[in-house]
């Protein structure tokens, strides 16, 4: 078994030359069990680039086993020299991801938030530093937590339809995004629309969300697999070293701020998740949610 | 009487729940007399918003009894439960407000220009601080610190007019917009936009400041009202913590600059102002002014 | 002779009024003999308006000498009381400037290679800090260093030719912009848009360029010069002490943080420009060239 509030990652080994960015002194641990089976990942040796589906019924949210899945394969696929960019997308239909498990924030204890919470920190770390080419093919709608999912990958292609959106949400329920959310979603969007978009919790329909360039591009569905794999062909033309390094160089800023506050953003998280009033909203958000689905 | 230099504000018992970002240490002071008839402020107690007319002829400019008066009618609000958002607009035809009042800065003593200043910079610690939703309905030509008033709320609607202007055109006085102007805009316009803006001193007419963000929307003068209470509404839909707590994220380093500073940028204040060149040239404004009038 | 990595620079005397900014303790160095023949400078007196037109074929490239030269001829400028605002172009077809002389980052000495960078920054630190108006007319493509002189002045107006293209496209060649060339990038596109075109190396076709904000406007070839001249009018209808002050406001940041780090930087280009896998890819890179054009 873990200690509590630390994620276990196991193949530590980095690739020579791949070092632009790395998150500093993160915690080892023996291994825990792990699902292997909310993420369905495929690497094509030729080209160099993996896919990582979700398929975690029924709208991929980030449960704490999701989020370790998710490290555990991001990790081995930035040790693996044959993996030089990954698309990140869903199995599941009109859904990219839901955002954050509200199970895992509702009636659970104080050591359940905090190892809750550093795994989605470290997700966020691994995948806003990774060193390979991140695509995002947002085939369905992405608020909150699979919106910042998105926003962390270096491109993010949307399926256009009506029926999607995509945003950070969280004010919404009553919560408040985090600075690291913030500055990720500011550094997409720009500082206006970023604090306009988030004061209002919007979610936005996806003409908007290309509109103010929160999505790079829009494509019918049919077309979304040809657009993601050549523009990862554009990317990946680049030479890697330099490629990381500039990409480094934009993000590092942002990164080592939450490195510096990690421990502080924890316990402010789970303040503020503990609160009666937050358990409430929180409450009635999931009964509400479970009436729609009956 | 009041000690120079400091802007007297009285009921400071902050609301329950509204302490997301507060100026820190403001001096408190016992009342003077002040002016409460430049500012027609009413509450819509049901909808719990609050709309300040601006009523100061012939064109709203920003004296030091318009600021205090100012600075006292949004704290009251600030501390009236039953107020959650403040509408700002003009009673006065054709002009929003024409900015900071030139008879202030001109040929007074050191101690004058020091308190005045310091009603500058409390209005917008308050106004952009403000943890009420603020909407700014510019009905007319809103040039430097009338533009500071707008860009300093949550959201811009102005009335569609090839007659009206808006932009922070210090320059073209031969003065400098202070950092905290220049960082309210560009937290609106970006970067760019504002570097060149600045320096030219622009008043841009009503599709271009569209077009560069410094407005979100414009509307003809009769849907101006109808407009701002629609959005106005959306604002209020979202939970109060929440919303007040993210924007208090989005502007708290803008915010903390200027208190770090502030005895600092008022002695800049001071000796840029009292200039015999400044002087001189302010003179010379004037008089153009008046020969326009007549 | 002059020490190793110094730029000699003579006429010191700063014109009053003038001292907005300032590279703080730059070294002096007698003069040594430098190129006076491949910028072509003319100021015309009536104007106050200077023209800096680069003629050193093919291809305007930046090598130590022309660097030297650019240096001299702006401190020149910049001291003439008689001249208040810059134009740089280009006199050969095509190219506005190729960029960094890769002949000078290639089979040289370490003492070279600083001595180099030293120019290159220098070159920035009197441009980008400039108290004069600077606009570039840039009247033909523009890749990587060339972009980057672009980039630092105040407005950019491009010719629209199919053929330009402008841009940082370094990581193209394995390399890497520095720090400071992005800082400078991200003051005119924002973030995002830096971020991916730095990665891509991007060159940007004229329209493209345009819609970025990495260029102000586009004009016809036969239009640049009638169009030049009224945006430099446009500026210089501007009080100057206004316009540096406010100038200096909003470049300051990004020019102090290379004056703290110059040393840094210099070492750090030494280092990676000498490792055995970048002369190579430069090398690589000359001998394309070469093919091409023969």
């Amino acid at each position: 078994s873990v200690p509590p509030g630390v994620l276990p990652l196991c193949c530590r080994q980095p690739a020579w030359g791949r070092a632009a960015w790395q998150p500093p002194s993160l915690p080892l641990a023996p291994c825990r069990a792990f699902s292997n089976n909310k993420i369905l990942v495929e690497l094509d040796e030729s080209s160099g680039v993996a896919t990582m589906k979700f398929k975690s019924p029924p709208v991929n949210s980030l449960s704490l086993d999701f989020l370790t899945e998710f490290c555990i394969s991001l990790e081995k696929l930035e040790n693996d020299r044959a993996c030089r960019g990954v698309i990140l997308t869903s199995a599941i239909p009109k859904i990219f991801s839901s955002g954050l498990d509200i199970t895992e924030m509702c009636g659970k204890s104080m050591e359940h938030y905090a190892e809750f919470w550093r795994a989605v920190q470290e997700m966020w770390l691994r995948l806003y530093g990774s060193n390979m080419v991140t695509v995002a093919a947002v085939n369905g709608s992405s608020p909150a937590g699979g919106c910042l999912v998105a926003l962390s990958c270096d491109y993010r292609i949307m399926v256009e339809n009506p029926k999607f959106s995509i945003g950070l949400n969280e004010a919404q329920l009553g919560i408040v995004a985090p600075f690291w959310f913030k500055d990720t979603f500011v550094n997409v969007v720009g500082h206006r629309v970023a604090e306009r978009s988030l004061q209002l919790g919007s979610l936005h329909p996806t003409p908007e969300a290309h509109r103010f360039g929160l999505v790079d591009e829009l494509v019918p569905e049919d077309k979304l697999q040809e657009k993601t794999a050549a523009v990862m062909a554009q990317w990946l033309a680049l030479p890697d070293h330099a490629r990381q390094l500039t990409k480094s160089m934009m993000r590092k800023a942002v990164l080592d701020r939450l490195v510096a506050h990690r421990e502080e953003d924890i316990q402010n998280f789970i303040s503020f998740i503990s609160k009666e009033s937050i358990q409430k909203s929180l409450r009635m958000y999931m009964e509400m949610l479970k009436k729609k689905k009956s």
